[in-house]
């Protein structure tokens, strides 16, 4: 019954781990749903119970506490099971990006010297370029979704599912210090090598706690709660997929893991598991949005955070004409991530659509437990003004406290005990922060700010525009100019010209929401805009390409 | 901007203190309101600034970290306000129960070492009894709500509303270590010296953020969320008002204080403010359920935790014929307090009537961060069968660590990492707390555990019965029998016999709701039924008087 033995009078000093959040869903919802695709089917009862086996499988192929576990998976309840068994029994979850170049890979798990790893299938000729570069892994475990194990040079040392039916399904969890490491992952900047970060099960269980709040018992427009149907669209390796499966786990709702996103398919898992809730990149939003079944299927009930980038007025509006709520949600690999939500107060709810707008599109207010300010060039905080822009700080119980050995590049993260973030931006006389741009993105014309976010987004309401990229080009006079890199709607390509979509911006200036030296001058159209391996567009490679 | 310097790449380990707590609601909700009475009508900007200025006052005087203040006052927003100045300074906040005797007063304010204390003008005089053996007050601020101060011997060192005008309205509140002592007040035994409890601000701001989302993210009959309208009505000094005052400030709601509890006033307010939260013990439902306003009021959208005694069926029943929705919260002084509540989940939503008042009255189900067993005789936990009595023990991170300077009665509390509640209850299949009884008053009738609180709920289900309590008395045969001591309705007064009330129980014992042995063989009509202080039954009194 307990792990250690009291003294009379000694009273127990509750941890926060993760241990302690699975107690809650067993209780108000064992029989609740967990459906990955269309191939397995569980409950709750059943995930705590796969929790039990998986620890006890991978304690039997030596996984020590303290010790990383590697998991290369789609969005699947495997990767669920591994966000509870692998922290619960002290060892640290390594989520790895498999969009990631191999030499990056071998990298990552190199550096974060894990010592096992989970990889589905699929991912098997990836591991088969590199395992002989991984310094520290001592065995593989394959998932084999489509039955079979396909011929690979890569050693083999268990199948997942075999494993667990083979393993006890009673694991005694250790009491941990809630200041243990539980997870890890690489940030995929685009210089230099990926950074880890990391979170403690202290820093988990209140991101859960702050996030599950704000989205519950705050009465907004994409409220969150235990009769929702949750479906995350942001890959699980990328910041445990916002933090948001272990809000869902607390609240005991129906979980449903898509798996590669195929638009197809999540429109079809929307539809007959009755999702309510997600979050994506608004690349994704557009995706399942343009898709020929979209407009067939009832998304009138659908609430999605979008984060990753901004999410421009033009998404918002074309999602709010399907009957999807959308709103922005903010925050940063290094911080666990949730930061901010746009979602409106509730003296907003009556407000016009165009008000409203306004408001979903906004980086937002901050979660309980966020501090945030913006910073001018001496690291002095600026006025609420909604104008003064500088590096936005934050503080919050959930911040990465390193990259993991490079203590140079902490020192740039954490200054005078505020995590700066790289982002710019401004916080208004309300409290509602907006990012305008990365610090290294940011255009400089004539020594004036111009923001690269605010010309992505005054574009995004043409009609002809499908998606944008506002970069700086070294210019003689100005220093740097902007310019527009541009995808046109199919219906509209050789029908728009440049010089059109430099009238719509010369309006906006006209209108006062740009000022008119922001009004880029050239205009590119491509059919593809280069981004990153999590979907950010890629400003380097753009600047690079028009320079 | 920070309290310290931080070195580069130094992390801020973010505290969970009460400070944090109150940024929230000055984003979401400046300009929400705080009521008092008819008297006061403020904002949480407002709020904000009293918070600062009341600082100030208090350093003023002397109040320095790890000092003690104790508050006299009925629930208004002075206690709120010190609610979160006193320990958002390092002080600690004492709460007076100021219905305790002269010498537990007298006790209470000397062991916790009050150096200062804020009273009410209603209640100098008892303070006038008192002052000359108070070792450690060196000041005594008053709140003068009715414009005048009475001629008292006590001497005033200042008039709270004046206090606060020439206090600054900025106050640099510390960064604590979130393990700082921040609140105590003292537990009414029916024997001994009073036990002093106390709470950290972690402990709270757990306390708080577990609350929001068992109220808030749940959907559930009972919620709380930001755009509901709390109003106490259970005692500030009474275990913080159940701490919801903290969990109203974080949702930024509309929050109303009541000052004394008078019917006419409190169904008053309900209407003019729109209140739709409140939380009482059964005596106060009671007596506005039965007020002769109550009938004219719209009562529909009140939602109401019923705590500190049992919420009969029959109590249940009848405020549901109001339009009322109450249900159980459950906790002690000890446990800060919330530890269940009896909110029906999600699938229980369309039960009828019957079945929900079953649910209702029920001690309920843990809130997140709450685990509760049942032990035998020999200090393991018994099955969670719906039937196995035991004592209740819990763990959860907002348990007082020990009572204050008693180390004997803190072993009898905390025994192998468990706090034991001395109440006695049973856990069914689908994990419903159930408490049958307190330790000491478990009537034990031929060997077998008679529940008191089964015998009462039972006959309260009779039309004619106000009220009742269940007592074991000595028997020569059976070691004890149970007896009830009854209130009849004034209507039955006189038409009711005690042979009717035990043909009720008969008929219970029949229908497999009671065992044979626990019908009781005497009914005593009364007035009035002895209470403690804080209104529970007080069964040591009613035992020496019918032994």
């Amino acid at each position: 019954m307990t792990e250690r033995n009291y003294q009379p009078g000694e009273f127990y000093d509750y941890p926060l781990i993760i241990k302690k959040l699975l107690n809650t869903p067993l209780i108000y919802a064992p029989d609740q749903e967990i459906v990955y695709r269309d191939k397995m089917r569980y409950t709750y009862r059943d995930l705590n119970e796969r929790i039990h086996r998986l620890a006890n499988a991978l304690e039997k192929k030596g996984i020590q506490p303290g010790d990383t576990v590697a998991v290369f998976d789609y969005d699947s309840n495997r990767f669920l099971e591994a966000f509870f068994a692998v922290p619960m029994m002290g060892a640290v979850l390594q989520m790895v990006n498999w969009r990631l170049s191999a030499d990056q890979i071998i990298y990552t798990i190199n550096h974060a010297e894990a010592k096992l790893i989970v990889i589905n299938t699929d991912f098997l000729p990836i591991l088969e370029t590199i395992r002989e570069k991984l310094d520290n892994v001592e065995a593989v475990v394959v998932i084999a979704e489509h039955g079979t194990i396909p011929e690979t040079r890569v050693a083999i040392d268990a199948v997942y599912e075999e494993m667990l039916a083979d393993a006890l399904p009673e694991y005694a969890f250790p009491d941990l210090d809630e200041n243990t490491k539980a997870t890890t992952f690489y940030t995929t900047g685009t210089t230099g090598d990926p950074k880890g970060v990391h979170f403690t099960h202290r820093q988990l269980m209140l991101h859960t706690l702050s996030a599950a709040v704000a989205l519950g018992a705050y009465e907004t427009i994409g409220r969150f709660r235990s009769d929702d149907v949750y479906m995350p669209i942001t890959p699980m390796f990328h910041v445990h997929a916002w933090g948001l499966p272990y809000v869902a786990t607390l609240l005991g709702v129906k979980q449903v893991y898509p798996g590669k996103y195929e638009p197809e398919m999540l429109l079809k898992l929307i539809a007959n598991e009755k999702v309510t809730f997600s979050h994506c990149v608004p690349t994704v939003l557009q995706m399942i949005a343009t898709s020929p079944s979209a407009k067939a299927c009832d998304l009138s009930r659908w609430k999605v955070i979008i984060g990753g980038s901004k999410l421009s007025r033009g998404q918002a509006k074309a999602a709010k004409s399907l009957g999807i709520t959308v709103y922005t949600g903010y925050g940063m690999s290094e911080t666990c991530p949730l930061i901010s939500l746009s979602v409106p107060p509730k003296q907003m709810k009556d407000w016009d659509e165009d008000r409203m707008l306004d408001i979903v599109v906004k980086t937002g207010l901050p979660l309980p437990l966020v501090e945030f300010e913006v910073l001018d060039d001496d690291g002095k905080p600026l006025p609420h003004d909604g104008m003064s822009a500088g590096e936005v700080v934050f503080r919050t119980p959930w911040l990465t406290r390193s990259y993991f050995k490079a203590l140079e590049k902490t020192k740039a993260l954490w200054q005078n005990g505020w995590l700066h973030s790289g982002d710019v931006g401004h916080i208004d006389e309300n409290g509602y922060l907006q990012i305008t741009d990365r610090v290294k993105d940011v255009i400089k014309s004539g020594g004036e700010w111009v923001s690269s976010l605010d010309l992505e987004n005054i574009l995004s309401q043409h009609d002809a525009v499908l998606e944008s990229a506002a970069i700086g080009i070294p210019d003689e006079k100005w220093g740097e100019r902007p310019m527009m890199i541009v995808v046109l709607k199919p219906d509209f390509v050789d029908k728009v010209t440049p010089d059109d979509l430099k009238q719509h911006m010369k309006q906006a200036a006209q209108d006062g929401k740009l000022p008119k030296y922001g009004v880029p001058d050239r205009y590119e159209f491509v059919d593809e805009i280069a981004k990153t391996s999590v979907g950010k567009l890629d400003k380097k490679v753009m600047r690079r390409l028009y320079r």
